[in-house]
């Protein structure tokens, strides 16, 4: 999507095959910067610090991080090793382990100096792949979007609430949540975008309103307290967000605190949509409970990284000296509360019977 | 309640009644700065500032505030003058109109001459009956706590959780929300808060965290999306919050952010209590919608105060230049999802038939 007029992908590679080049998330929307990736670990380390996060965008990260890997030494000791490392940087999102499967089915079978080139050249596939997959999931969105637009006066704007970034800085061009956003508004229906802040990261004020600002779509920050009253009082017309992972049965993990918008919208008879690719959906379980909830650092909810008058991004304190703060990075929204997903393939029930009409093969979709 | 070892009020006269002194909450954690309020117009502009804050407070701060007029200019006039202003500075909280009510009820037939003492003494009666009010809420609430306490292995704690700040910061002493939590902890209950931080304005982290902590009380800072997931999880045993307006009939608005609490607490049978004074019941109101929610300064969402790393305090800026936000600084919580409002005479269902049943003297209570 576009920034400052120009196109751009999150993660592209850089001078001649070289280096993989990806924005540094963590410092949006002070400053943009794109920074090199020029090993496995580089690349680890991206996504443990989260320069580079969003499910989708973890897993292409994590594919590019292996074939630096295979460049460096492509036997079998260092794909097991390198996969395992990679893996291991964020519990909760699902794409991570997919992308890795993925590569390790294809590269596995190939003779050692054919390795790096594959490996390069299959996680370019994964990149591009990601952007049809979110490109299509915003066309079926968009129906969605369209169906309500119908409904609505002339000039009157669908108000879509958002939490978190499912992006397209989460994924690699049109993300999966916004893809429907982007669509219906390149499509010229007059949309609002209300975008939750999402403490403690605050993905949604430094990422969501810096990419819907710089594609132009109109959008309110608003706090995460807020939705609630919003959706009461009939300003939200739809609420989508994207997840990290999708049981069989439909519970969706996604950003801490999605289930409380979840259980907003159900009260207040507001559609409640998940966006997501198959790769996000876990086919070895059933309950949304079993899903491994990432505990971050407290220092996250203590600190918070701004800029000052003087222009200068610091870090600072908000919390009284001493005090102790917990971190869970996730929630579970039960699929009772999930209106339907929307996904690459078309909108399902969020049930067993719903996924398993539009992915047949189950586990073994790709 | 105590900072450093020292107990304190929030309000009380200084100088030999020269002057009203309060603590800057907006200066809290980072600094504990006690400021004068020597006019009408003082009082009325730390009510607007947020300088003072709470239900509450804000009522006992506008009635030393009138006796601040009272001192100028004793007229009918200026009795009506000074009333109209103060009751203008915030909109939601009927504690405000409560107490400016009281203090013409009790001014009006008196002799020009006699107001202004008679004025500083009912003030001070106010402040002194909020305490007793406080003190009795934390009485019955601490039943509550006792009665999940009896139920709990020794030494694991009660979890409360609590949104904002309905902490005898938010009073004169005491608190409302947190009475129960300081007498049970002073009756040697094993006690645990969850504190929301409550954005945008951060009265959890800033003030509930604070007060806690210099009173000994264990508790932990959470972001306001990660209540839902804790009582899915089993680590809230209890909700307890303020509020700045109960109708007849038990909706209560609350700090922006309590509905969704409220609906988690519901979702996972986790109990809701609301606790209150009676001078927060408006009778003349059936329907919590019909409440006026105060919608304020959008910059309250795109910037936070905070401490640097040198130890200055500074507001930054934490989204895109440009950016625009939404603040509706209240919400409302129907009474379907409150299990019981905790009051100075009794813990009773958040019905008409409730509230009749503790003040049938209704609009008269006193």
């Amino acid at each position: 999507m576009k920034i400052g007029g120009n196109n751009y992908r999150t993660i592209w590679l850089d001078g001649g095959g070289e280096a993989v080049a990806v924005i540094d998330q963590t410092k949006l929307p002070h400053s943009f910067e794109v920074i090199r990736l020029s090993t496995m670990q580089e690349a680890a380390r991206a996504i443990l610090t989260m320069q580079v996060r969003g499910a989708p965008l973890i897993g292409v990260t994590a594919a590019y991080g292996l074939a630096l890997a295979m460049r460096v030494d492509p036997s079998d000791a260092s794909l097991a090793e390198a996969i395992s490392h990679l893996a291991r940087q964020r519990p909760t999102a699902v794409n991570l382990r997919w992308a890795l499967e993925e590569m390790r089915r294809h590269l596995q079978p190939l003779a050692v100096n054919h390795r790096a080139q594959a490996a390069f050249s299959r996680a370019a596939r994964l990149a591009d792949d990601d952007v049809e997959t979110c490109r299509r999931i915003g066309a079926h969105g968009l129906e969605i979007v369209r169906a309500i637009a119908a409904k609505k006066k002339p000039g009157e704007p669908v108000n879509i609430l958002t939490h978190c970034n499912a992006g397209w800085l989460a994924c690699v061009d049109w993300g999966t949540a916004t893809s429907p956003m982007y669509q219906a508004h390149d499509a010229g229906v007059t949309l609002h975008v209300w975008v939750d802040e999402t403490r403690p990261r605050n993905q949604g004020a430094a990422l969501t309103a810096f990419e819907l600002g710089a594609h132009g779509i109109p959008h309110t920050l608003i706090t995460d307290n807020a939705g609630g009253h919003l959706m009461q009082h009939g300003k939200v017309d739809l609420v989508i967000v994207g997840t990290d992972r999708v049981t069989a049965t439909g519970d969706v993990a996604n950003k801490i605190g999605t289930y409380l918008k979840a259980l907003a919208a159900k009260d207040t008879g507001v559609p409640f949509y998940v966006a997501l690719p198959h790769s996000t959906i876990d086919w070895t379980l059933d309950d949304g409970f079993a899903i491994p909830i990432e505990e971050r650092s407290g220092d996250e909810v203590l600190q918070l990284t701004g800029r000052s008058a003087t222009g200068e991004v610091h870090v600072f304190d908000i919390a009284p000296d001493g005090c102790r703060a917990a971190n869970p990075a996730f929630d579970v929204t039960p699929a009772r509360l999930v209106s339907g997903l929307i996904t690459e393939r078309g909108v399902c029930p969020a049930t067993r019977e719903g996924l398993r009409q539009l992915y047949p093969e189950g586990q073994c979709a790709a």
